[in-house]
């Protein structure tokens, strides 16, 4: 098929080498002309006008967005006017499903079909394909197989599923239509609110490994810690790299996540390199809310949302007023008293 | 009566002179003799030697302890060569129940009756009385009740709580037997545990609103921040020590620790003064581990509790390793981009 | 002054009984004809009319919504055609601050002012008084101000916040005008918010307090429960109205939900009349929605929200995969075999 | 090698035939006769008298126990008398890492040599091997390589870690030396406590995508729950067995755990053949109690400990306690009122 590509950031530009390599032809867009220019040069037709970009397609035609959240109105605005009845439009990006529900609408009016489709596999997904939720109208998502299918891993050679029935569905193939409009988001939404869980549990396990020593501290205890009651149950010094490598292999929580993991820790095993200032996207809220709206108890999902919160230092003020009220219950006269110098344990109570 | 008091520290001192006010002769003991002269001058006899101590109490003796949880089987030690059988050891402080139930063992094979006794009021408690969870043999805390009537803060003005029955024993008047040895320390701990909650379940609360303005924030949006959807519903300039006082009258979250808030946040309305590095003492750690061998969920106390930890910097490494995860769904070519260049919600998944 | 009421239910009757002891006129107004005449045997005057209750009111007039959240489009269309320029409605209910925004600029084009004011106080408040936290046009708020004055609190015989100057402003006496619109409706979101956690921290403390006697327990350890180590340490068979009572007096987590706990647990300590099925209203979710716009990290609010969703049985469905996930360890053959009869910790992982 | 395995339960008995089918020889003993008779038949050589099976072992002898936790120290008992100085006794199973402190003190007052063993994989093992975590003596642990060699999976398929230099460890076979005694059981605790999150983090995210089709339920709102505002968002009906078989594939939440998730959902999508009460073994808590020794904020792993005590009802009085709290908002005079029957957001504050 021809497809058409907005959007030649590291994802869109990779996917388009992905389809092209599958024999699909490429009509693509970005604002940069580098990125045109490079994906030119990988055998692509390449437009910086909206109208002989979408010229360039035959009809009905089909374009795939691959532009950050915040520019899909936008992108949307400039293109529309140029589509036709019968055409569809993928937005592949991170959108928040709620906007697929009025996109959709409004582009219905004009007769255009509107796709959401969550994308997920990172740069990796040039050569380990990329997993894609869809959401949106079926004959269109019918019509499209073929890109999804150029796009999505295939079967590779992960072991079936034991009890699957052969010819199940698409799910094998690593694409799935999940139901109608915003279906598709809402699918990558949960999922990158699992993905935050899943991080945040190796996280917090390996964090108890590394502090496994902590009985070997000889320093004089300080306010700000209450003296371990058997430092001799903590004298180990873990090897980090080596027990993540060590779960790879045939533990129960092997995964993709404990692989980059791993990676992480054998280049770097105290991950100096790094701040811990853990950036979140709108998909782990999104789904904290959905869960709410749901009346769904979330808590290990909310926790993993919270300790990037507080990786970036947002729970500042309400440490400060735990100080504070720790420090009224030493009475008005004791202002001065600098909190750090407090007996652990003498005034919380 | 006539009791003897070691550790006269801010609250041992204190009790002391709650107890002289109340007609009760004080012996006291402490490692300085600074605080026992202070003590002296206000009606107490003071020892600075154990044995000179001891001496000076009439039989059975009575001997309060209040010094830190870490000293107390020094103290035991130094103490309990110069009582007899039928003399009575209070531990007033913050001692885990457990080692209540070692010591009370031990001291019992000598014919010693060991008390455990929580106490919370901090310094307020010289005027508003101290409340006081027991826990031992019964007889023994039967026979110091006039000491406990004395510290307690009575039923002074607090309305009776409607539907009890006259006479139905001393909790009113602020100090209860708890139980055998060790169930005075372990409501105390659960008391602690729930002051951890408490304390957070406020400080959450007033962060939430002194973040009610962050849709006024014209900066533009970096990378570890998610775009707020509407910027509209959070320009509130909230003013805290005003809200604060409000809650105190009339409303459902009335409370002494918002009393304390108020406080704080009149006197230092940004608490300006507070690093909001929080500490924990042992109560808070053990009520977790106590839910936990009793299989009883505690995401509240355990939550509040952790806040404590990571306000302390403890989750430093874990959030690196968040960091170092999200970095590797990058590949590895691309080791040398900083983190907080990253565009937000394009490589979480 | 003479002030209109529309909502007679338990909050709405006896607010206007409170207004009209204080000495303001209230002209009553109520879908039920019956609720109208109770309120008219207390003095007030009744229209059950809607057209009748507004003419009844004097220009500028004053109109005070009590009804719920639900229903507060509807009482706004059916009144607002009869009210004129310069009037003010005040919505006292449990609305969604964020309603507060649009329905103020919509009454604003008619000229009409519209206020938002969170009531806290139950139906103790009739008594008490009420916490009222006012949002809206500072002109309105000032008007009325003897109106709220009247509903709340006042000063009464709570003691003064050390530090805070005399005439700082109107919160001592129970009300505050908490800044523009929707600004009284999300500080009483937060409020509930507050509520839940502190409610969860009580709850999980006294929890604990009732499983102290878990070591009693003789039962052979069944597939559900892993023995406790050290059962010696669970043999407390806590009074827990005592306890609750004993924490009014003196303790630093003397609360009026405290007060609260101890009558419900002297009426029954087993608190057999009630099912544990516990309903949340809208505040505690929005409170959480608003908490992770502003990237605001609450685990203790969630939480305790969370807890009230397992309450109800929401947690079903996870619990159920859970138990899936641990079957497929044991291979697809075992499938006939009861999850309740595996050994506890033997397939793990 | 020639060794002795003590414990023919699923995990025991296969690691036997494992060893077996790799060249060693296994003498094996067990209370049933049945399981010892049934590993004979497979070749091993059984003894139901424990002096037998220990004179069957060449010196220095190495007996593997593979029986329940709470099984070791009595195992132990009657096994230690038999054995002599440069013996090795391995404990394969989930013991707590501090009972191997006290056990390999113990056995080294006799010369014998104690290991902690740590093993995943459940009755998968003896296809995929087992991933083992080994602490205690080095010289030991390097002497009975060719067990651990052969229990272990070996490098097999898995890609390797980019970076990982060749030679690196043993890790990358599946066994690993973690540390001195003790360290392996570490390490296996940890692991279990991060398998619980993960587990949980799947099910949380299942559970929401179950629920996406709330807002399709057309029946009148009741007391327990708040009405949805935008029942529009929530109409997906949404095929679990396919997104979970969607996410193996080139996703970045794929797993061991979610291909398991695929496997119970293909055979019942609606997992109606669990009761969803779900067990615990000391793993998850014992990490929890590690946490807090280290003052490590672990939210996640203690999150999805407590959801699994809650589905087995043990939330049960805290939720009644706050039924009862807000049932005393309501006043004295209205206890006959079902809590079912409030109007939600009427009384909460």
């Amino acid at each position: 098929m021809k497809i058409g590509m907005i959007g030649l950031g590291r994802m869109g530009s990779n996917m388009a080498r992905r389809l092209m390599e599958a024999g699909h032809d490429c009509v693509v867009h970005d604002r940069s002309d580098a990125a045109i220019a490079s994906l030119v040069e990988d055998g692509a037709e390449g437009h910086g006008g909206v109208a002989d970009f979408v010229a360039a397609l035959p009809q009905p035609r089909t374009v795939w967005l691959m532009v950050p959240a915040g520019a899909v109105d936008e992108t949307l605005g400039a293109l529309a006017p140029h589509l036709e009845s019968g055409d569809v439009v993928v937005d592949g990006g991170n959108s928040y499903y709620i906007d697929d529900l009025r996109r959709s609408a409004e582009l219905k009016e004009k007769g255009i079909t509107f796709l959401d489709c969550g994308t997920s596999g990172g740069v990796w997904g040039l050569d380990r394909g990329y997993c894609l939720m869809i959401g949106g109208d079926a004959d269109a998502v019918s019509r499209l197989e073929p890109i999804f299918a150029a796009l999505a891993p295939g079967e590779g050679e992960i072991v079936r599923t034991p009890g699957r029935p052969e010819g199940r569905g698409t799910a094998e193939k690593g694409y799935l239509h999940c139901g109608p409009s915003g279906a598709g988001h809402f699918v990558k939404m949960v999922h990158n609110g699992i993905e935050y869980g899943l991080m945040a549990a190796y996280a917090e396990g390996f964090a108890i490994l590394k502090a496994a020593n902590v009985g070997n501290k000889t320093d004089a205890p300080d306010a700000e810690t209450t003296p371990l009651r058997n430092p001799e149950h903590y004298r180990y010094d873990m090897d980090l790299p080596e027990i993540a490598e060590l779960w790879r292999r045939g533990s129960v929580i092997s995964s993709w996540l404990l692989d980059l993991s791993a990676t992480a820790l054998i280049e770097d095993p105290g991950l100096a390199g790094f701040r811990g200032h853990v950036s979140d996207s709108g998909e782990g809220r999104w789904t904290i809310k959905a869960a709410i709206d749901e009346g769904m108890p979330v808590p290990v999902l909310s926790s993993a949302l919270y300790e990037r919160f507080s990786s970036r230092g947002q729970s500042d003020f309400a440490d400060r007023l735990l100080s504070a009220m720790r420090h009224e219950f030493g009475g008005h006269l004791e202002k001065a008293v600098d909190e750090s110098k407090q007996t652990v344990g003498r005034n919380d109570g």
